[in-house]
């Protein structure tokens, strides 16, 4: 590619803040800033679809129920009133909406560097690296392979390096070299280490989600008064649909809950496979398993921080397999959105495809997921970078090529681009030009110009010729030239010695201890 | 890529209703349709930056006047009261206003295939293909040429074959290789053969647009009195930037206005190079270049069917050159669409992009700037399929990707999509699957999976080993081979051999007398 898009700065000194950081060999980018999404949102349903929804949902929670197979959860429900039959949980209407009341609309997220605070809910809108995928793939290997922890940490210096990334989420791939018993001790040290971001918890049995949080306190340097006071992480559960909670994702989620934690509920109904084949049923059975774990945590601490979160899509009729950023999957968002705030819950979506290689297909299907979380009022999109096949590859390339996208549509939300001022609308200076000139040299333009567009760092914007001439390079191998040289330049974000020491310290004891269980 | 994506179906009789033709081996598309776009548009701007946009207009077209370079328009707004100092035109916002009344808000066109009829305004959204690129690329010739007819001819077959495509605009490549005096009865030649949609005349001279209109009329079998009795055909013009009409646009348009065919009059204005370098100002300026053109249709003949169109984009601040599809591009077009609004007049956007080939950028764009298609309530989308670089590449394979894409709006569009009738909701069916069961084999699922959800043909949807097995194929390859057997397998639609041997003598007469003069 030679160097299209890339500029190679490097910073001898500058500030120290490390919400001005950009590291020391850069792309041009954009700067960290939390959009605020003012577009009136895109609602398919009138009043009478949200209502037949919703009644939907509440006849699934009173007359058929939701298997919880946490027993704490089903000692809770029974102090609550609810009726429990074995493990089946059924719950009234007015219960469920009284619980849901006490959830926060909007609620903030501190990580160890307070400048990386987010704010979840209201018109914001965030993105975070993608999560969990087993395996990875990049232009270099040329093939599918299992992930490493090097992979792993590699994404996540992307996840820190991009300004567009808000929120670290769970492993960007799981890093299948290290023995599943202590992965989360060496992932979430490489992630206090080299990101400075919100982190998340995998509600994968108590140890994973304790360790977590006592990372999370030591990188932020916190008691647990402090800690407990206020969200500095996350974890996000699904449940296993149709219809059921498993034991450790609720008891991650009360661990969280009762420190004062944020929790994300995320069913994942595939239309066809593991919900109705009619997208509005796949809707109506993810709102219910939803808001019967929120309403359970609303229940145990009013006022907990959750989100509800979105992952409808729907099965290839064919052969079975899942698509992700249908047209479906679209329409899924944007109801699932209308429900968000009907029920007064911030929400969150996915940034999502099918393809298998950062292609053409990648970015229409990951296009068409963004702008529905964007049409939708989501809050927070998950897998918003780097995702390819389904969740089961990650792709440095993409990541890149993912960030160009959500780059355009935070600038698409900046209020500059559609200033209707008296000075936008340049009746001056087209009167200045004339029916003769042209508007690049005047002075109107000239005070403008360096802030007026979107500046792309993979796009290539040049004519054939000069792209030709460059090499030929299309976008996923540019992204792959631009990957190397982000991580061949990745600069941590500062962290004190002691801090660090503490962090190693507490993963040494901890593996001596054995790390977490592998039965789950 | 072996055969992804793909069904060869041959079909020895079926209907004979043009409508229902896929061709003998097809790819399984969607039908022909008008798509219903329902969505509630995407308003950036509230009243009041409505009202800015509109008073900016209406000063430029009082104030700063409109150069009209055409010698007929210039006596017509004399004619009409309007102030005329040698090339320019100034007009009262009073009679703007009222010229503008008199356009219809929605129009039929009817090509020589009478279900092939469009209807333009309203809720409706039309696609259609590249129109004017001067080159063409696709992966087997691996580099950027200059169009040939058989290109052209290629592409005006992908412009019938696909039931997404509406319209045929303009030579979807300029086929180099026919001399420019007759090369616009040589592809509209090609033109009424192998397509039977609405086609789109030059206005680059009286002979070229008169000519078109001779060859729609014999296509569709019409007497004069027919033709001129309600439109069959439309023109679309630009203006020249800033604050220009030119002599053979307004001359095309005038003569299409004058015998019931329908307009689009198209402003270029790329902020920062002929218009401001403010978004607001580009609209402004567009709108008021469009607004005086159309005005003077009005007045000609009131009525007249008109369509504004928005073709705002932004430079790129470092070289000059045009970028599309960026988060600029998408608010201008939405704007546009509530000026659009505001005057009652049918809206035309764009499917742009600045990508040299068929790649990831290629489709973010493209998939920005369709979706804020959508997003505006666009009515007619030029450029829909095939576009690339900055429109001087046409494209097969990008014309392949860009149906996909518009396959999947269509069906984004379908109300069945969002139904939330009780069966919808499906509680029935999550009963009856319980908390350890699946969708795929119940009655619920059987009765509507056929329908269920958008199927593709050219994204695959297999797991990585499944595709990696039948070659790795990326989706510009994959959309390759599908072009290859689309054009190999073409029918052409039915015409009666009377009126092919007419084209074919009005062609040749024209020939004789030397086509249309060069030296516009």
């Amino acid at each position: 590619m030679t160097d299209a898009g890339i500029k190679t700065r490097r910073r001898g000194g500058g500030r120290a803040g490390a919400a001005n950081r950009r590291g020391t060999a850069t792309i041009e980018q954009m700067p960290w800033r939390i959009p605020v999404n003012t577009d009136r949102p895109t609602e398919p349903l009138n009043e009478e679809g949200v209502a037949a929804i919703h009644d939907g949902a509440m006849r699934i929670l009173e007359d058929i129920g939701i298997e919880f197979l946490n027993e704490e959860a089903l000692e809770l429900f029974k102090e609550a009133g609810c009726t429990v039959n074995g493990t089946n949980v059924r719950m009234g209407r007015d219960w469920v909406m009284e619980m849901l009341g006490h959830a926060p609309a909007q609620f903030d997220i501190t990580p160890r560097n307070p400048d990386r605070k987010i704010t979840i809910g209201g018109n914001h809108i965030l993105f975070g690296n993608v999560s969990s995928p087993p395996n990875y793939f990049d232009l270099e290997i040329g093939k599918k392979v299992s992930g490493s922890r090097e992979q792993c940490a590699n994404l996540l210096r992307l996840t820190q390096y991009f300004n567009c990334i808000h929120f670290a989420g769970g492993y960007p791939v799981e890093p299948v070299d290290v023995h599943a018993s202590v992965r989360h001790l060496d992932v979430v040290y490489d992630k206090m280490t080299l990101t400075d971001k919100v982190a998340h918890a995998y509600s994968l049995g108590k140890e994973r989600v304790e360790d977590v949080m006592e990372m999370v306190k030591i990188a932020g340097g916190l008691s647990e008064e402090e800690f407990s006071a206020e969200p500095h992480m996350y974890t996000n559960i699904n449940s296993t649909s149709p219809l059921k909670h498993d034991i450790p994702m609720i008891d991650g989620c009360l661990r969280c809950v009762r420190r004062g934690q944020a929790v994300i509920v995320t069913p994942f109904t595939l239309a066809g496979a593991m919900a109705p084949v009619t997208m509005a049923g796949a809707v109506t059975l993810s709102i219910a398993e939803a808001l019967s774990a929120i309403a359970l945590f609303q229940y145990v601490r009013p006022g907990s921080p959750c989100v509800i979160g979105t992952f409808t899509s729907n099965v290839d009729m064919k052969s079975g397999a899942p698509a992700f950023g249908t047209p479906e999957y679209m329409r899924a968002t944007q109801i699932t959105g209308q429900m968000a705030r009907f029920y007064g819950l911030p929400m969150r979506a996915s940034g999502v495809c099918a393809a298998n290689v950062p292609d053409g297909q990648a970015m229409w299907e990951t296009s068409n997921s963004l702008w529905s979380a964007v049409q939708s009022g989501t809050n927070v999109v998950y897998h918003a970078a780097g995702w390819l096949e389904g969740g089961l590859i990650a792709s440095p390339e993409k990541f890149i090529m993912d960030c160009e996208v959500i780059q355009m549509i935070q600038r698409y939300m900046e209020p500059s681009v559609i200033d209707t001022s008296p000075d936008a609308i340049a009746v001056d200076a087209i009167e200045e030009v004339g029916p003769n000139g042209h508007f690049f040299g005047i002075q109107h333009t000239q005070d403008r110009y360096e802030e007026a567009f979107y500046q792309p760092f993979v796009s290539d914007w040049r004519n054939f010729e000069a792209w030709e001439a460059a090499g030929s390079v299309w976008t996923a191998e540019r992204a792959h030239r631009i990957f190397k040289e982000i991580i061949s330049n990745f600069e941590a974000p500062p962290m004190d010695e002691d801090i660090r020491e503490e962090l190693e310290a507490f993963v040494a004891r901890r593996k001596e201890e054995g790390g977490a269980p592998t039965d789950f």
